[in-house]
């Protein structure tokens, strides 16, 4: 009787998402086990020694000596956004796939470090984590879309909206957000670079332009940031997506996309809800919609854990490509840089940012 | 470092639900562990070879030896209908605890055995499975019923429509399902009682009455069946409930409950949906439901799981008791009577039934 | 160039309903022109002297005076249901065509004497306004049944919920209503004669039986009414309808239907709603439905009113028979029946009323 | 007895709207009597002899006769946009109010004429026919937003989006159009001038940038224009409008609105429907929605009629001033011009376009 193969996988960072992405590993993907794990922060140390020790999961404090646990094959990294690309280029050059949440780096230029590095290890997994796509909503109308139900996909929106937090929350996260475009939407890029990609060809970006305004979080404006924003990305070729997020959505969370193609529309979430129950009362017929992100995706985290842990044990293509999570922040950072500098930002057929009259002189 | 203690549990049948249940205990429920498995089907045996042996599961082909696998706790029994009741008073008579498929039996004499058996064995957790109460949208209409929301729970409405399935399994199935109140509605009727008991006094039937049609299955007439039926229960204290299921809804699943309230109405899946999608064709707007009870049900079954082993390691109180468990197959089978019958079956304020005349009598 | 024949109308009564039906032929029906109105009471002749008389209607407080109008051809009657039948009557009996809200009486004799009237004078058109009949979702529902798109029509659930109403007048009312199967479900049973018709064929009852609590207005168990009612009515050849009818619904008028077939189900209003809006707050997700049957319908009146007169200007049939309006009212005597005695009430196959023994015995 | 003061309209264009608009007046607007009509076109004369003379409507095949017609009052214009203005200003000069179609022209000098014009006739009522402001959903969400439930409207996004018409039509009507953003999006444009002016104070545009594809209709790029256009207007003092129309949604008409503000959030049509019907087939749920704009809002044109009709009787303002028709025309024409130039277009406060530069400067 053979006995089963699991992946021994490490958690890296046990903050809200990494202690769910922990547990996820631990409890919630059958062919991987969490064998060792580590943070930085005595809060979520202790946090571990309750939840994850007792399972037989070692704990550290030190990244490097968590790369070196016995046999360890993976890690999943959720720490602070500022030390992603770190982490991610030691776990592969100390040979262990990497599953990293979004976003690799809120800054261009370490993203691309991390895509060299990756490339020179094509023996390793390496996955960014953009956790809608395992969403069973989205899978179908990829599906939908690639067996051609709505022809030529054209037109792409999609909106993160947040809760909104009285706390201050977002004003301090600020400085290291890389902004609503970069932090928010960069979900929204990612599904239109997937969308549009379903034909086989990656698509490309021709221009950049965004607006914000700062409505509740004043606060913001010294970082540059808004909590409303509102892009347009067009893609040579004839294909365009535009976005809009917000910090103050007031019920919760609702994330919805439109995927438009010449012979048919697939809309993901025009109904927002939390589940099947509505209450009908004197004031009327009332709903609820998720609270947060985890809510409305923890079967997506889940099913990404799950792809990424078989993608390793069966030695197979991630089914999110670097090169497509570079390009996200690229768009991002474009798109914040618009916004900041109020105009249209252009980039030629190779993806090089241009000045418009070159553009526009090209035209002629 | 404490070690985490673990319910050790054995499944009983692995058919299409038995395999899925064992699947939960062995994967999805972290405080459980599945050491044992049971079927008497050799086709089961070679899936079980495949899928759970390697993960350490022993297997077996005889119950009672099952039962003695060392250091067994409790059972998850989900063989064929007719050998629940059997199975789970051996079990408690070998001291496990168990979480018994719905209906115990589809006899009347045979559920008040068990619960007599387990009646006597008060150190024992057994509990029938009604998924549907491990719901969310059913937990949180029930939460909201319990805090006043809807002031007194007066009258529920829920049906249990199948997808029809053209092959016949319901004509073969029909000499064993107890008929279509008893197989289906069963559900609902527990969903009846649950609600019409959350002010914590447990609802008294006082009449139920049905009537159905053969509309596409004409086989089942020769079982008294029928793949349409309606019935309508009474309780004394001025409750109501009715009830509908097919065998013929076409699109899908559709589950539905409305628990009306003398201030408000909670309504469960009225606007039933797989998912979040919806499509926009040429053809109109296109949305899909799920195919079968799995696909309603999948993450009510998985809690089902785990809240039946909190409940065992932690010596609470399981969420539904046995005596409701039986009195929803009293309702089921007072129903399928009064459709074969045609006529209304009255009940005395005991719970007996009682021919109409003492009732009408009793009026004066 | 010829002129627009236009239909000349009186309507009797001015109150609530009757007011809107004047302004619905004074206003809303380009083939129609009101030039009579009748009511007795002072209220309505004030209210008719400022909205009615300045356009040319003339007003009467004396019916048979108004029946002598010159020139009148038909008559709109919604006065109270008590004169339903003795003003339909005598306007047939004055030559002229009639459309009578409904019911035609809460008593059956009287009912099948306005039959017997109006088959007396074929030449005349005589229509009860079952309104939902004109709604253009249940246009469009009949459609597709009539096409065949759900195969045969078998079980039909209807519900008419009204908005609760603390003022008392459901029990001031319930003297004259007929109860609440007669006064509410009555059209939720036209629906069901129409539905189960539209093969060509007249259903014909085999039983009713109903049942009923008075949750919030004990009041109306003087009248042996209740105010949440439940009947299933069987027809011969396998089809069912049952219906639900509340007086306490929170947050509005919610009457809903579903027709299901053999091959498909039809849904009217399961998702109800006052429009289009929602609204996104920060204690969930908001919408409004009608308030009352007028809101929900008043469209359907007006289509009413047009249908009615093209059908006498052009000599057609009108589209409501009034041996289903009978019908209608027989099934909704037996429920009421059915309630206060507590049994079923059984039908032969020529629609009389016979015991159960005879039923039972007929079967073997 | 005071007799009923109507007013005199007429109707300018026959075509598919000119006979709803002549429609609406003769039958659906009791206080208007429809007394002429003109259209230079014989087949709508044609039509005119048979559905509006015998109603006593004078006809008129040359526009400065009709504008004679004894006691004539009003006119609503409804002929190709090319004359709108030509007309109104001959209707205003011969001292008529005057209702015309959306838009007054494609050309912003044209309308500002028709503005001049009317300002000098303060005595004369002018409405531009926005029809979504007389929709009861658009109503309700403007009544909320000024009852301060949404907080500040901040974000309005908007789209127009026509089913396909395979016909060409599209591409012949382009030459006269004006482009897709004045043709469809100056509904949602109006839209957003209409709620982001709730607070009493009219917004002030500060850019314009679009952008857009021909997806099907190839034959549009001659005349500059495409089937798909997005674009966002920026308002002084922080509020954003953004805006989708297309020429090929497959289903029908889904014209869809959100008004977001700091509180709250409105959404106007986010569950498109034609009625409160649903099909559930194998193939799953289906629903329709309307099939064009006017299927969409019939009874917001009735309503309109009615409204226009009220303020001339009344002396009361037009629901619409002009000064916000002419600028959702300023606007349009800005976004057009972005689409064609492919950059932002930036304005002053005081509404004149300036370059980019002085713009940027100013912000130093």
């Amino acid at each position: 009787m053979p006995e089963i193969r699991r992946l021994r996988m490490a958690a890296a960072g046990l903050g809200r998402m990494g202690a769910r992405h922990a547990n996820h590993f631990l409890h919630r993907t059958p062919k991987a086990e969490l064998v060792a794990a580590f943070t930085p922060d005595p809060k979520e140390i202790e946090w571990a020694r309750k939840n994850l020790e007792p399972w037989g999961v070692t704990l550290y404090m030190n990244y490097d000596e968590m790369l070196k646990h016995e046999g360890l094959e993976a890690v999943c990294i959720a720490t602070v956004t500022t030390v992603h690309a770190e982490q991610t280029i030691k776990a592969i050059e100390a040979g262990k796939h990497v599953l990293c949440e979004k976003p690799l780096s809120t800054k261009l230029e370490v993203c691309e470090k991390v895509l060299t590095t990756s490339s020179a290890h094509p023996e390793l997994k390496v996955m960014c984590g953009f956790s809608r796509r395992f969403d069973s909503s989205y899978l179908s109308a990829y599906n939908l879309t690639t067996s051609g139900s709505i022809g030529r996909p054209t037109i792409l929106r999609s909106q993160t909206c947040d809760k909104y937090d009285p706390s201050g929350f977002f004003v301090q996260y600020a400085e290291f957000s890389g902004g609503i475009f970069v932090d928010c939407n960069v979900h929204d890029i990612d599904l239109a670079l997937w969308f549009f990609s379903s034909d086989g060809k990656r698509p490309k970006i021709k221009s950049a332009m965004a607006v914000g305004v700062t409505a509740l979080e004043s606060g913001l404006e010294e970082h540059g940031d808004v909590d409303n924003g509102i892009g347009i990305v067009e893609f040579y070729d004839g294909q365009i997506a535009y976005f809009y997020s917000t910090r103050m959505n007031p019920p919760g969370q609702h994330d919805m996309t439109e995927i438009i193609g010449t012979k048919g529309k697939l809309s993901v979430n025009a109904h927002p809800t939390a589940g099947l129950l509505e209450s009908h009362l004197p004031s009327g017929i009332h709903r609820e919609i998720p609270q947060n992100y985890y809510e409305r995706f923890e079967h997506a985290f889940v099913e990404e854990a799950r792809q990424f842990t078989d993608a390793v044990l069966e030695n197979k293509n991630v089914p999110i490509d670097m090169e497509g999570s570079v390009e996200a922040v690229r768009i991002g950072v474009a798109l914040q840089d618009s916004l900041q500098l109020g105009k249209k930002i252009w980039f030629d057929r190779e993806g090089k940012r241009v000045e418009e009259e070159s553009i526009l002189k090209a035209r002629l």
